[in-house]
């Protein structure tokens, strides 16, 4: 490159102490000002981080050795970097910050690696899963908005594992989707088919985030749970899941994906709802009433929340598409 | 597994505000202090990092996906990491708390990606490049240690590109080692031999790192030098470089590696080295006198270091084998 087009502001001399702000300052030609503050943020914790901890240089090439491995081990059908964010809190923590819930309206949670788009559409009262080894579950849920009004037509992506807490994905010889299914909710928001009890599972451990768990002293279970995918013009898109209480696993879930308002007691049918879904009385059941926020209530909330953090971190933000970058003196 | 082993402390309900101490306290049962150490100022980092940027989905899905790729461009010969590192400014930083230096030793810097261990030895006054479009440039250096002592039979590895920027691994063609040698100091502490005066060049900019770069609105340039790496057994490893005073890349280096104490004026050999080194009196010189660190003095000096900065941050630590971890009340 022609060296006169250098418009860098020149970097004072390096020291463990200003290193920060010189990569800071070269990094500010950057156009895009959203860009910019989220590389300021990084760079600065990945400074603190080094300083705080006086990271060796053998440490520093474990770790890039490590991140290295992750990258490489993925692949079409496995992404370990997801799971490396999932089991240090920060897929939880960004799915709480980008889809924040007013109080009343259902958590969000974990997507997890398995959720597929070749599901296909169940009626109502179907069976989502062929596993017979599975304890038969009656699922009857309703789906409402914050106002409590039923909310119709909503697509609802459901999946969980068979008896053995594999989904279908993980058998190389399985002929076709199992254990997941495609919903829609009907006029009084109502949607009910039939499943199997969920189990506790491992999350592939198999590789470098395996091991890292191992050295950490953890385990790679998670609990039984269901997952819940809603969709529906207009309402913020929901990803959740419902967690069995008492789960061995409930309070160590290795993603932390378990809200306590996402635990559920099932229960049996007894005689009403064994006349009205053609179960037995003791059949097991699970509800649960859904309730969505719209997309305008979730974005208030999202520049709200973001506007008090920031002022709390001393932090003058305007919010530009959605997202807060510093506002310029 | 049994889970009447999980020994984890239970989590509490989780939120945006108590992930962290969730998290960490999951990883509290690592039975390495230093490793939970690290990690819990990674996951305290990473954590800040998504709260201060809102971070969205979107972005955290990109940045997985950039890390992705990372790992995946990397091969035996091509370290995108150790890349992401030096263009973060990371590297540099590590290095300069690993190998503090007290003041008038010489400083160290990035290693960068181009070291090999395939070097020969050169004799004193021997030609380290066979390029003849090369400036010739002859190289006079002393070393000391910090008491102004020679210090005679420290190996020292020198390596630098070609006239046209590429260091000899970088041509696919190429019939062994170039630009590359193996010197040891004499009695007097000196080693000198003849060079070709060193060119600016890019980083390796075909892969991730260099995308990131062409998005902050940086050049992937590092201003013209010559890499040396210093061994003597109760020496600290010194690995460092000089720069070349008034290259166009000067102060905006892409890896950060340029001090003020490394930066260097050529000069003309004049009539004394002329007649000592039989060069003409108008040949190019560069003269630098290097002064070692002993393995004590750094041990004590990089201990030092740590327990102020740790001080500093109001963190009680204890020093084990080396690196700090926090002192339990």
């Amino acid at each position: 490159m022609d060296p006169s087009q250098v418009k860098i502001p020149p970097m004072k001399d390096l020291t463990v102490d200003n290193i920060t702000e010189n990569v800071i300052r070269i990094n500010s030609l950057c156009d895009d000002p959203r860009m910019k503050y989220v590389l300021e943020r990084l760079v600065t914790h990945l400074h603190d981080f080094a300083r705080e901890t006086r990271l060796s240089s053998q440490e520093w090439m474990t770790g890039l050795k490590f991140l290295t491995e992750v990258g490489q081990i993925c692949t079409d059908v496995r992404q370990e970097y997801i799971l490396l964010s999932d089991v240090l809190g920060l897929s939880i923590l960004v799915d709480s910050i980008d889809h924040p819930k007013p109080s009343g309206s259902t958590e969000g949670t974990v997507l997890g690696p398995f959720h597929t788009h070749e599901a296909e559409e169940l009626p109502a009262g179907g069976a989502m899963s062929k596993d017979p080894e599975g304890e038969p579950l009656l699922v009857v849920c309703t789906i409402r908005d914050t106002n409590g009004a039923p909310v119709e037509g909503v697509k609802i992506d459901i999946w969980e594992t068979d008896s053995t807490g594999h989904y279908d994905v993980q058998h190389a010889d399985r002929e076709g989707p199992d254990g997941r299914c495609i919903m829609h909710s009907d006029k009084e928001g109502i949607f009910w088919f039939n499943a199997i009890t969920p189990v506790p599972y491992p999350i592939p451990h198999d590789g470098p985030v395996g091991r890292l768990l191992k050295k950490l002293g953890r385990h790679p279970y998670r609990p039984s749970h269901m997952h819940f995918m809603f969709e529906k013009e207009g309402f913020d898109h929901l990803i959740t899941a419902l967690y069995l209480r008492n789960d061995p696993f409930e309070t160590s879930d290795a993603v932390f994906g378990v809200k306590d308002s996402l635990v559920v007691d099932l229960g049996r049918a007894g005689p009403e709802y064994a006349a009205k879904y053609g179960v037995s009385e003791d059949h097991k059941l699970l509800t649960y009433d859904f309730v969505l926020v719209s997309d305008v209530e979730t974005r208030e909330l999202r520049e709200k929340n973001s506007k008090a953090a920031l002022d709390k971190l001393g932090r003058k933000v305007k919010i530009v598409n959605g997202l807060p970058i510093p506002e310029l003196d």
